[in-house]
């Protein structure tokens, strides 16, 4: 869309008879002009298609992205040519290792009380079963407390269920309650000498969907197969549990593990007119897991990021700072392409003033969080009334950033979330079911604006955000 | 549950003091002492969980159940013990001879314009892809009507996609109109000369769930594979086609035919006190697709009738008619235990009452359709009385009484319909996703509450509800 044209005139005359004069910008140190510019950007963002567009395109044209895989060269591919298309000042690549890993094949079923087959999908990083799969009784814990409140050698020969369940919440707080279940399960039941896991998923619906994410192993501790059952396969084994008799499963997984591989974070520019070298970081991750085609999960978060700066590109003016958006590589098996990029721009994090992730769905933005330094919190206020408009809620000074923003803030970057509704996020996160048609158009416009506004703003202010310290 | 120790006292008194003297039946021809009982029965029914349990266990004892598969030898095993525990006073098996037919295993993926994974599943009675699979070129069609408008030879070496979408509606009619692109669409396009068919799910949700059910072939056509994609792989596949470039999917489906099999229709009865031989008959289908568990489709039925049974059984005295449980084998692949039904009891038809079907899913009971004589109709309202307070409205008289009551209504047996709402039906409906969890039990104890009270009334009323020159 050419933007230009819809800038109103009175517009325009208040950008050249007001200029950025101390006089206006210092009591809130965003001058109204950028004020002005930030409210038709948010209705300019609302009336786009511009980032479902995006993730159209890279659901469409490219689906699964696992990290090392064939679909996730061809996103880097992707996003070059679409960054480049949407006319980024700059756009390169940088180089992430990570460690290879396929999912195969996973099939599971009862053989005792009753024959039943069983819906599962091997937990990211997961060992194969041996060759033709391993039969054996299931021992029933409730949560992973109780897995770890079992005797050394208690599993031995067993196959290991944990069955913690999770919950709906607008804020997705009870995935951190609950996943590590999925990370560490593995681990704790081969202390205890387990042959296998399997857990319920981590997971909000009640579909037949397996859920899966990335686990790792404890050094010393044998490494034994872990795959997730989805919500109605876990009660149908906790019911089969119930008959009173011994409770067993064939599970047949097939995952490969290989050498360590490359891929690449991918970044892009709208350089800033004042302060090119200062840089307000928007990110999203490029990769997915291969189950779905990844549209929420991150290809929303890839279309909000890259819409929201070419939306600022479309603005009269340049951005005072420059504006950059990063599409991390390879957050769903461990931040990897984050901690690449922190430490190959680790000279740079001073000039990073700012840095937020859209990493949580389609789902609107309800709540700004910030972590700013205690001197810089007025200009909150000033977000607030720019944001407001799209329903959005003043939140405390605590904000995460998003995932791949962890590195950055603990190295001192100032960091903002805009946080979404994620009643449903976790119904689909990690699934096959995650795919386009979840999104909609019209929640996505307001998540764009959302970003489009406090990227921009960020990138007009004056002053510094740095939260006192560091 | 013990049930006669809930009857009050002075109910039992009321049964005692007022017998079914024609003074009393003749207005309305179903007694008062009658209409009484109902009102207890529906108050036992909606406070039991009885209909739930008996899902339940099917679906956690037996499961999936083919007819003509291991778990469908289960299921007739299961239902003569479950209806023997629950003291019925005869049950019987009687053999339907079938088809045998294997779902095997189902792939797909795009080639061009961009590789896409596909979720399919072949539809019931396909013939598998050449060993290997298959490559062709999608012809893209929205609807049945126009693959049929297609010149001869038009299709040579294409898979032919059908695109007809269904949409959500209280009573599942627009099934009816899609459902002939699931069985007529591999013979329209064979004749065109295409060598296989996509068909997108005729099924209401957009879940990553293929939705499976029957077709069948043309005598003289050749039999092409054909198979479903779930809804958002249909709109994958369309998106795909957008680009402008030929759409080539990679196709392997491995189900596989062989020769003819028995399963059996499982019959129950619990025995009239006054007239044994004229027979009220409530039935569901034991059968289901191999996808899910059968709970929705229908397992519930099953659990709806059978208690309904049992409730009427617990009354203080039996049943003046005969109330008798048909477990249907083989409605999924055609009716085909219905057909066999009918011709075996061809010569008692005329001592069918009355026959009923419970075979759409789980949801409340909100309208009452009938199909009697004329002289008959007041009937009804009798019933209405009863049925009212369950949230039941009146409808037409044209009922159809349920998939498997075909045969019999089409020899002349009166028939009704308690229909259920069905808006979410077809989200599930012959999926993978057809499992317990999806059950409400106060919305099954509801349905069951209806079958009971319309079955017993039906059984204690005098006279014939019998159609006109039937």
């Amino acid at each position: 869309m050419g933007v230009k044209g819809l800038v109103s005139k009175g517009l325009l005359l208040a950008c050249l008879v007001l200029p950025l004069s101390p006089a206006l910008a210092e009591p809130a140190r965003i001058p109204d002009t950028a004020m002005a510019l930030a409210a038709e950007l948010r209705k300019r963002a609302l009336d786009s298609r511009l980032s479902y567009e995006i993730v159209e395109s890279l659901t469409t044209e490219v689906g699964p992205r696992l990290p090392g895989s064939p679909g996730d060269a061809a996103a880097v591919a992707w996003a070059e040519a679409k960054l480049a298309a949407l006319g980024f000042d700059r756009v390169w690549t940088e180089p992430v290792t990570i460690p290879a890993w396929e999912r195969g094949q996973a099939h599971a079923h009862t053989t005792s009380p009753f024959p039943q087959p069983l819906h599962v999908t091997a937990l990211g990083n997961s060992v194969p079963t041996p060759d033709g799969g391993l039969q054996a009784e299931v021992a029933f814990f409730p949560s992973l407390e109780a897995l770890q409140a079992a005797p050394p050698d208690s599993l031995a020969g067993k196959v290991a269920y944990v069955g913690q369940r999770m919950w709906k919440t607008q804020d997705g707080s009870s995935y951190g309650a609950v996943v590590p279940m999925r990370s560490k399960g593995a681990a704790e039941a081969a202390k205890r000498g387990a042959v296998a896991v399997l857990i319920r998923s981590v997971g909000t619906d009640s579909r037949r969907f397996p859920h899966t994410g990335v686990m790792s192993y404890a050094e010393g501790v044998p490494r034994i197969p872990v795959a997730a059952l989805s919500n109605p396969d876990a009660d149908q084994l906790e019911r089969l549990a119930r008959y009173g008799k011994p409770v067993k499963v064939h599970l047949d997984l097939t995952p490969r593990t290989g050498p360590a591989t490359q891929t690449r974070n991918v970044i892009a520019e709208i350089r800033g007119r004042e302060k090119p070298e200062e840089i307000i970081l928007i990110g999203a991750h490029l990769d997915s897991w291969d189950l779905g085609t990844g549209a929420v999960d991150d290809g929303a978060g890839v279309g909000v990021v890259t819409a929201a700066a070419r939306l600022i590109r479309d603005l009269p003016q340049r951005p005072r700072r420059t504006i950059r958006v990063v599409l991390f590589a390879a957050e769903e098996i461990g931040l990897l392409g984050a901690k690449a990029y922190a430490a190959a721009h680790a000279d740079e994090l001073p000039r990073h003033m700012l840095a937020t992730e859209a990493d949580f769905g389609a789902g609107r933005v309800w709540r700004l969080e910030t972590r700013f330094g205690p001197e810089s919190l007025p200009l909150a206020d000033r977000f607030m009334s720019a944001l407001m408009p799209l329903g959005i809620a003043k939140g405390g000074n605590e904000a995460h950033g998003g995932p791949d923003i962890g590195p950055l803030r603990a190295a001192g970057v100032p960091v903002i979330t805009l946080t979404q509704d994620g009643t449903d996020y976790f119904d689909l996160h990690h699934t096959a079911d995650d795919t386009l048609d979840k999104i909609d158009p019209a929640a996505l416009a307001q998540v764009t604006a959302a970003y489009a506004v406090a990227a921009y703003l960020a990138a007009e202010m004056e002053g510094n955000l740095r939260p006192a310290g560091e």
